[in-house]
């Protein structure tokens, strides 16, 4: 068992792939598919940004929360995963993000 | 200096605050303010949306990587950090999904 | 009555403001205020960027009705209309998009 | 000549397709293809978000313009009209919005 709750979180998604959906609302996430799930994470980050605008700061943890875990389902639903971001995270390192943006 | 990317990133994101915006992408966001920080997040999640529906998967990373970053920004933005995103994800750890949603 | 489903739509929006939640949706989302009819508005459009990555183009007619009628809540709820958004646009009239963009 | 600006606007973004993207920013949209004219309205639909939580409402009045103009633009892109959204929208009147949801 690793000790970042990120990689916990992963593992557990994983599994729920193929349970039923009735018991596990990961499970039905990906029954419903790539376009539904896409669409949950959009609607998360359309949470977040409401949550940023009021006056309480602590409101945008539980959306930041719910945006991980719907970009994680997103990315197993894709075959690719959190190391995958690391990895183009790890890449960027070192790099302005003045230039980064310009290099796309 | 930590082994996850993401911390090193948090911890390069609060280093860059009140750096020239000229020459920080990152110093830029925050000079421009929470409203516009959380514009970018939702921006970036649009792009996840839209890569989510391509033919090619490997488009999503760069994306996802887009939005963890822009999270980051805003979390950092209102005084909070990932550490209380994962103390989030830690305390719903053992609940299923559906009570999670059913809770709120 | 105006021949205008737009303008009738707007009327209707205006006189259910007030009226049971219970039985208008349209007075629900007024009883739960401007975050969250800005929310539900962002929540269409992203269901009409799904709709939009779909195969069939005319999934796009009834979320495109949506933000529609969304967007008139939101502008109703502000004290706004959509004769604002004409005039607006009326504005615009003549000037090149590009022109646009820049003057902003 | 129609009355209604958003008929005059629809006419002209359906005039402009095939002009040339460096003059027109209406062509440059028409020319970077559906995914690219859907990910604007996303954007555009989070900038009016930004503008509801704003303290002046007037803000939401641009950005709602610009969501009008690029929803019209996505409809042309995919064949369809105003037109489709005004039958559409006529479809559903004298529909309560609780049963409609309830239809889909």
């Amino acid at each position: 068992m690793t000790d970042d709750v990120l990689d916990r979180l992963q593992s557990t998604i994983i599994a729920r792939r193929g349970d039923d959906p009735a018991s596990s609302y990961t499970a039905s996430l990906f029954a419903r598919g790539r376009g539904r799930i896409a669409q949950k994470l959009g609607e998360e980050a359309v949470e977040t940004v409401i949550a940023a605008c009021s006056p309480d700061p602590k409101a945008i943890v539980p959306e930041a929360a719910d945006v991980l875990y719907h970009l994680m389902v997103l990315l197993a639903d894709a075959g690719l995963s959190l190391a995958d971001v690391r990895a183009e995270l790890e890449r960027r390192e070192g790099t302005s993000g003045h230039d980064e943006k310009r290099s796309r």
